[in-house]
Formats: C-alpha cells, structure tokens, sequence
C-alpha cells in the first residue's frame, strides 16, 4: 500500500518505523522542516513538499492537534477527493476531517511515546475509528500490520479512552514526580521507593485498583493525613493541595 | 533473639512472617482478639494475654497509628523499661516512645503490604531509626535477617518517605481507578491500558519522571485540557477536578 505521512515527530515518526518494518508498504513523508538524516529511514521517502503526497492510498496526518485543520486545508487541493485521510489524535473527533475529504479515519496508537526510549510496536494497541466499512477495513489492515492488538472503537471511546489514559499514565508519572522531588529535598534516594512503584503497577493485573487500594486515606486516617498536609504546606502549597484533593477523592469514591 | 509483636494486621503479620523464617529468632504474638488458625504459623505463640511479651528482647507495635499510645500505656508496667520498643509506623516519630522505655526506634517496611497477594520480603526495604547505636545494631541485625535492603533514617526522612509513597503508591493507584471507572462507563476493556500502565512505571528504571513526563499539559495543549476538563465535568466534577489540578502542577513545575 502506498502511505502518505504528514509530521514526523513522536507519533508520526513512530508509526513510519513500525509500518515500514512491512515491505508491502511504500511510504513518503512530508514534513515542513526537512528531517535530521540521523532520524531517516532508508526504504522511505523524505520531503517538504505536498507534491510528494499526491498519488497516496492512504494519508496520515500526526501533527500537533491544533495544526490538524491548517494541514487539512493546505492539502485539500493537492490530494484526490476520495483519497483515505487519517488523522492520529486520541481527543480530535474524524468528523474534523469530513468538509474536506469524503474517506476519512483516525489510527490512534495508545501509547506514551517517548523518543528516549525504545518502543515495541507489536505491544502498542492501536485503535481505528472510520467513516464506513470500506475505510474500516483498509484501516484496520494497516494496523494489523504493525501489531495484533487492533480495535474498532468511536468518536466518543476514543476521547474518553484518551482522558483515561492521561489519568493512567501522565498524572500517574506526575505522582512520580511529586514522589522524586520530595525524595530529593529529604535526601532520600528515589530507588527506595522503585520496587514499591513497580508492585503498585503490578498489582492491577491481579487486582482492580479499587480492591488493591492502601494507604492513610482509604483508612480514614485523617490524623496522618493533617499531619501530611500540614508537612507539605511548608514545603509546596501546591503539592499539599494535590494531596488533600486525592485524600478527599479516596474517601468519597471508596 | 527473642521477639514479641503487638499487632497482627497486614504490617504484623507480615513481618511475624518474614521474621519466623529465621529459626534463631523466636517469636510471639499478643493480640487482642484472638487470630484464625489459618493465619497463625506453627513456630510462634499467640496469646491475647500481655504477660506473653514479658521477657522477650524486642517488641514491636505493629498496630494503627492511633492505637500506638494507648498500647504504650498498657504495656509500660509489664515490660521491663530497658527492652527495646518499637513501632512499626511510617509518619509517626519514634521518640512517642521515649516517655515510657528507656531503648527505642522504628521498623518501617516501606511496602503497599496487602493480604490479598503474596508479599516478596527481601525486596522490601526496611527502614530504621533508633534511640541509640546498641539499639541501632540490634534494629539492624533484625531487619538484615529479613532483606538486604536496609536503612538508616531519621524521624523526619521517614515521614517525608511515607508521604512520597503515598503518592508514588497510593495515589498512583487513585489515578488507576479514576482511569479504570472511566473505561468501564464508556465501555472500554481496562486491559487496553495495562501496557501504558507498566511502561510508564517501567520508565521510571530509565528517566527521571520530569524527563519522563507526556501529555496534553507538558505541551501545554490548553485547548485539549479544557474539552477534557469540560467532558468529565458532566461526567463527575470531583474527578474534572482532579484532571485540573494536575494539568496545573504540571503547567507550572515544568
């Protein structure tokens, strides 16, 4: 299949590894800036010109959400009308797409992907949201090229699956934070705590994380939890009121 | 060495267990309420009488936080002043114990301890804090026969410990369960999340968390944090509130 890729940073640099791993595929890039070589793969095409897309099946679009409208309207008169155009965005609904192209999708790779850190792409599931069958299934043939773990979700699932995923994975790394940066200031070395880190996210695989809840505040310990806040009061404001709102959360929800 | 346990919760409990797997400690257990066979162990002895604990060496308070005091005043006219107490708690100074025992200190597992899965003891680390340096190679000796993993901290490296547990810990898993009553509401499996979920503890082994941080508010992606913030306030706003806060912290510490 020949695949058109518009944005090369995490998400789109990515997926163009991963699908370029299948030979099957041809693949261009057009990226505004020109590309490091370093950061360039050897069986795909490179350029900053929309030109390169034209003769595209399928066309990707894995920009910064804000740009994805700009890009649509740039592209509108270069791409074939009925050309399958995708964007990569886990809260952007695929009706953004539909003034300007009549085939249109998303392929959301579930995924925090750091460019300092290796990926495997065969255990990122990637979710595909289409608008009629025939897009469904060329969509979901792409990602079933990249990994095993490929579903069909809409609009709506997507968004809240990208809400539950920022929870999960962002603000859980945000918890982390906070937990290295008090570790850091008491002269505690953060590895300590790592096994700890690494049981807690374990434990979900046996547990679901209402049962596998601990801790001062699902105890009701508020005498421990004034004294936390109060500690952390002279310490960050901020990070004492992110404690007390999570005490509140814990009791009211348990 | 000869140990007495107050207490037989998750934290006595566990310990009693981790200690009895050394056969040249003897141990016994006074609790309250008397304890299911199941959970008792043949090598120890259980009593719901304090004259139990008389002669034992070390004696551990492995109770609530707010029961250490009251159990302190039960205890003082049945144990010999100089025998070794400790408590056994993260965000409690050792120096409680101060007004009734001349030789004290702290045992602090640094574990989520739940009694619903099987606990790895060498891979806790313990902590302790002591009185004085015969009580301290005591304490140490103790926790060496249990893991490698062994500290000495003051009182106050201790408390800030507990609280950055609390958020690598508890409020990590807080953050599981906001995400995981999220996906069952708009019928996702939670098991799409799980590879994100163990990735991002994963890279804490790699990165720092400030370098390992992603999301729509280190991009300082407003424009997503808001139909965020705007979709879970009709969803729960205790949980809009949250995902505010959050996106603040991580806005402003970055």
């Amino acid at each position: 299949m020949k695949i058109g890729m518009i944005g090369y940073g995490n998400v789109g640099q990515h997926l163009v590894i991963a699908l370029s791993q299948n030979p099957s595929h041809s693949i261009v890039v057009y990226n505004r800036s020109s590309i490091a070589e370093s950061d360039q793969l050897d069986s795909v095409t490179y350029s900053s010109h929309t030109s390169i897309l034209d003769s595209v099946e399928v066309l990707f679009i894995a920009v910064k959400d804000e740009a994805i409208i700009e890009i649509l309207e740039r592209i509108e008169n270069v791409i074939p009308k009925t050309t399958l155009v995708c964007h990569c965005a886990g809260s952007i609904s695929s009706t953004v797409i539909e003034p300007y192209f009549t085939n249109f999708g998303v392929l959301y790779p579930l995924q925090t992907m750091s460019k300092l850190k290796e990926v495997k792409y065969n255990e990122i599931p990637l979710f595909v949201t289409s608008s009629s069958p025939e897009s469904e299934a060329v969509l979901k043939e792409l990602a079933f090229s990249i990994t095993p773990k490929v579903e069909v979700i809409s609009d709506q699932q997507r968004l809240s699956m990208h809400i539950a995923a920022v929870f999960a994975c962002n603000y859980v790394n945000a918890m982390y934070e906070i937990s290295h940066r008090l570790c850091q200031e008491f002269d505690i070395s953060f590895d300590v705590l790592k096994p700890l880190i690494l049981e807690t996210a374990d434990k979900i695989n046996f547990l679901t994380p209402k049962e596998a809840q601990t801790g001062p505040a699902i105890r009701r310990d508020w005498e421990i939890i004034y004294k936390h806040e109060e500690f952390l009061q002279k310490y960050d404001p901020h990070v004492s009121q992110v404690y007390r709102l999570m005490a509140d959360y814990i009791t009211k929800k348990h």
